[in-house]
């Protein structure tokens, strides 16, 4: 099951980044750097912090040629994919879905590592979240999520890592509870581009 | 005795960190993240460099829990913490304070995985200046470690580092040429700040 | 034979970052910073990400010496070195042959970790390039790797790494494919610098 959830997460990821690196007129291989980033970066960091080896996208070494392909498409398609990135709400639906799935792939691997609770929380928003922060970094930007005036997003990851946690805890089956999370943390980030919710300053 | 350094390290570099956030407006995300950066940033590095595992914040799980906290009061207590920032000066203590304890710590951590003496008082400066660097280019700044015009601050650890050293090599109990290498940075960067030292360019 | 091309790979980057971080006007610690990122950034990214430990430089330890010895002599001897500069075309070229070399030593280490050949591929890549990667992002500038608009840099490294794995399945006697790789890397890239290629963008 997290296998599968990884799976579309690396999608949703590779699909944002393809498009986030497209805005900016990069050539092929700044396509592919961006949106491996975006896509693997968090999975990448969270993996080397707990120290779990093979990195999941060299065990799982379709995952590059997932993003390759993706970056050739959307190259050689470029105008298709333009069109695509033009219809900018679409844009928050793979970046959404790929902060929920991956934040509870990282919830669950921190557990497995052994961490504390709220330190598998961090782990949930930092496997999220910060492929694009990373991508924010590279692309010489003050990452979004550290800039006020911004719609509500690792407190999107955070709040949804402890619900799943917490229906968990009280008996619902593992599979049901992780999908609640994802399901919460998705539409919590939709809602809040949607209707710009922020915390205060 | 590292244990305790350790601790004074943290509480220094979280409330350095929290100044730097909340003087860029950030909301409360924000200001956890670069706290978390500035305060574990350095360390989680060198521990990722020299295969410790698990992480020093894993193993001690309250430091995220203290960084988390200290965050949260500065956002809630925001006229009284905005008061402290504005006086300036003070913010250079806990910053040095960091670099003091933070290097120290390094280089024994460096030398515990058998490093040799000259790698191991480079560990020394990564663990204490770094945590900076990196929450200065998440901030999307040239870190000022590297901008000359500025203040000495990688020297300060680096001499204090080579100090320590001596110092315990010449039979000085380890305790003690401890102290004496943190307070020798402490002292050093603070006089830099008070009277501008800087390298030639 | 991998040590001998690894060595020449840290001097040649290191004398590349040295060039840099004097462009920027930057004191005898911003040097040693940049040309040590620049240098070892790469192997050491390579190292972490395949859980390679002790580091490279760690284990070879004169390579951080030869990097302070170098970003001393570049701060005495500035005049000198400042020459150097000038003559800009020069600086191209040890950048190119840190690429070929750390390119291929990237793709046997990554061999010898159990990755796929694309993979590895990608690693001769982060070798390669990515000393040159963290060392822009941390001069706050958008890596000119990601950049359209710039010569060919990755592409030069991935197509080399192709032509050394495909060249010595082949049969080529290793030692002769892997020099193959380098020449390759080397004049593709300072041929692309001289009449500018691009990929489209």
């Amino acid at each position: 099951m997290l296998r599968l959830i990884e799976f579309l997460a690396v999608i949703s990821g590779g699909i944002y980044g393809v498009s986030l690196a497209r805005r900016q007129k990069m050539d092929f291989v700044g396509v592919f750097c961006v949106a491996f980033i975006t896509a693997l970066g968090g999975g990448t960091l969270r993996d080397v912090l707990l120290d779990r080896t093979p990195l999941f996208w060299i065990r799982a070494s379709y995952f590059p040629l997932m993003i390759f392909g993706l970056a050739l498409v959307a190259t050689l398609l470029r105008r298709w994919t333009l069109w695509l990135e033009r219809s900018v709400r679409w844009l928050y639906v793979p970046d959404a879905l790929g902060l929920g799935l991956f934040s509870i792939v990282g919830v669950n691997y921190a557990l497995e590592a052994g961490t504390s609770l709220f330190v598998s929380t961090l782990f949930g928003v930092i496997t999220g979240s910060f492929g694009g922060v990373i991508g924010d970094v590279v692309c010489n930007e003050v990452p979004s999520l550290f800039r006020s005036g911004t719609p509500l997003y690792a407190t999107c990851s955070f709040a949804g890592c402890w619900l799943y946690l917490g229906v968990a805890h009280c008996g619902v089956p593992e599979d049901a509870a992780m999908w609640l999370g994802i399901l919460f943390i998705v539409i919590l980030r939709l809602v809040a581009v949607r209707w710009d919710l922020r915390l205060p300053e």
